[in-house]
């Protein structure tokens, strides 16, 4: 009577939502976006708000399918709802719903795959395994003041860092200088003090400015260039962490680096390959498969029993980044 | 009529408050303790009773002597009052009073004079000095996000993230851990993320873990003795570029480390002085010569126009440290 059910994953975050609905073969049928769904980020209902505006474009697009399992991927999620509130405010059943961090949505859809490490740094960073053995490891994501080495935030305080030496003489002259300082619209370097301790969401204002960063080292500026190089070594070492202590040097293991932090190039990625070839000779390094909402799917999927067979990844690679 | 009037200095921090009153020349004759007077740290009318009970006590010990001068040498208080609420309600006479940032009494204490160079390392650092030429210039001081690098929260920051290393394997394993464990009286390192992004102080109750690093120091332990001397070399490089931008690389100028830090001995006093050393070749480099009251006696004499002399400033040091 109805159409085969189908499989819907949603990742959210601070920045956005986004749900992607597939069939059991894992070929996309609909996609939906919306604005920020962490619960710590956004105020009252607005996460409930985004997840449901991004699922219904995602429906609307797939043709009003019915949805056999649903993964949301969002942090915080279970801490802000239960999950009878969740299925019935976004018209899901509660049966078929899996509600995780999106550290799982961005962990199997860099894999695109159940075994390896990621190194995930966006805002904030992390580094997670799981080998054969189905051992699990996961180091770092301590936070702007306690961890967070290598992250978005991490390179936007290098760089305001950078630009205080700058000023006072410690440090060379850098082209971070005049983009920071346009950045904030500032005429005077001091008021950066009042903009970074007085700025509620200063973590992912500072994060902000890793576009101005990638900016100056695209320019030539060697302060710029070695912030990212410097947060490279330091997302190796999450990596290296996790792949030595789960025995996973062997070209049959992947070592991913994903998240936005990624997406600076091989500014980052040279840095990072060099420091981890140096010491982990076989892993097989790459870059994410899917998208965060993809391993969101991959997750959906599982959840009805629907093994991760290659012809399936790869629909779902297909689709969901290409 | 009058005996000859005397001249009160108070230094207050987010520490304790302490008050010193002496003649013209330089003798002390009253001391007086008390609790903390921040107005950013302490709420309400806090500050004021600190101020007030710390000058109360000097006061009796020196024999209820009229005030002719008084120097307030505290964080804020310029901001927090006026100056006519604070000469009534400390009893002051509103013309001898000076109000200034403790930076001030810091500075002034830790030269023992006019010209010169000194870093300051408590819960936060930075460096200032002077010059013959009667140029200024002040360096760090960017707090606990920016900057404040090689203070007592610098110290206890990477003491912290050592600990946490050491837990994922990532770095070497220090005794830091059982003492930072039973410092916060804490059985799961994982809890140390709740305790620092909890602690509505965190930069002071992070500065606390500074003896801690110390007894590890001492102790044997690399890692402990390692960010000891990486905040001496930082301490050292904010010393250097006032130094230099000052034209101050001679034995006729002094260059102090003082503060709170200062006080962990060699084993950041080494390092401080092998890096200024490497690069300044002349400059004298020496310990503080009066506490940071000492410093606000001496801003209270200059205020009633008293020279500060050798015999005078002999007498004070005498008696505000020895």
């Amino acid at each position: 009577m109805t159409l085969e059910g189908c499989y819907l994953g949603v990742d959210g975050g601070g920045t956005k939502t986004e749900a992607l609905i597939a069939d059991a073969w894992g070929h996309v049928l609909g996609r939906g976006l919306a604005g920020p769904s962490n619960p710590y980020f956004v105020a009252g209902r607005a996460a409930l708000r985004a997840i449901d505006a991004a699922i219904r474009a995602a429906r609307t697009q797939a043709g009003q399918p019915s949805i056999i399992r649903a993964a949301l991927c969002v942090p915080g999620l279970r801490r802000h709802y239960d999950i009878d509130t969740l299925a019935r405010e976004l018209g899901l059943g509660v049966e078929g719903l899996v509600v995780e961090g999106d550290d799982r949505s961005s962990f199997y859809g860099a894999l695109g795959g159940e075994h390896g490490a990621v190194v995930l740094a966006g805002t904030g960073s992390f580094a997670m395994g799981v080998n054969r053995a189905g051992e699990q490891v996961s180091v770092g994501g301590w936070g702007p003041i306690l961890g967070d080495e290598g992250s978005g935030y991490w390179i936007g305080l290098h760089a305001l860092r950078a630009v205080i030496r700058a000023h006072e003489g410690r440090g060379p002259a850098t082209l971070l200088t005049s983009l920071v300082m346009a950045h904030y619209a500032l005429s005077d370097i001091a008021e950066l003090r009042a903009r970074v301790y007085g700025e509620r969401e200063s973590q992912r204002g500072i994060s902000a400015l890793v576009p101005l960063v990638l900016q100056a080292a695209e320019a030539g500026d060697a302060s710029a260039a070695r912030i990212i190089a410097d947060a490279g070594e330091a997302l190796a070492a999450l990596g290296i962490t996790v792949v030595r202590q789960l025995g996973m040097d062997s070209a049959d293991y992947d070592l991913v680096l994903a998240g936005g932090v990624s997406r600076l190039g091989r500014w980052v990625s040279e840095p990072f390959r060099a420091a981890v070839r140096a010491v982990c000779s076989a892993i097989n390094m790459r870059g994410p498969r899917l998208s965060p909402a993809g391993g969101a799917v991959m997750l959906a999927l599982r959840a009805g029993g629907v093994a991760w067979t290659s012809k399936v990844l790869g629909n779902l690679v297909e689709a969901s980044i290409g």
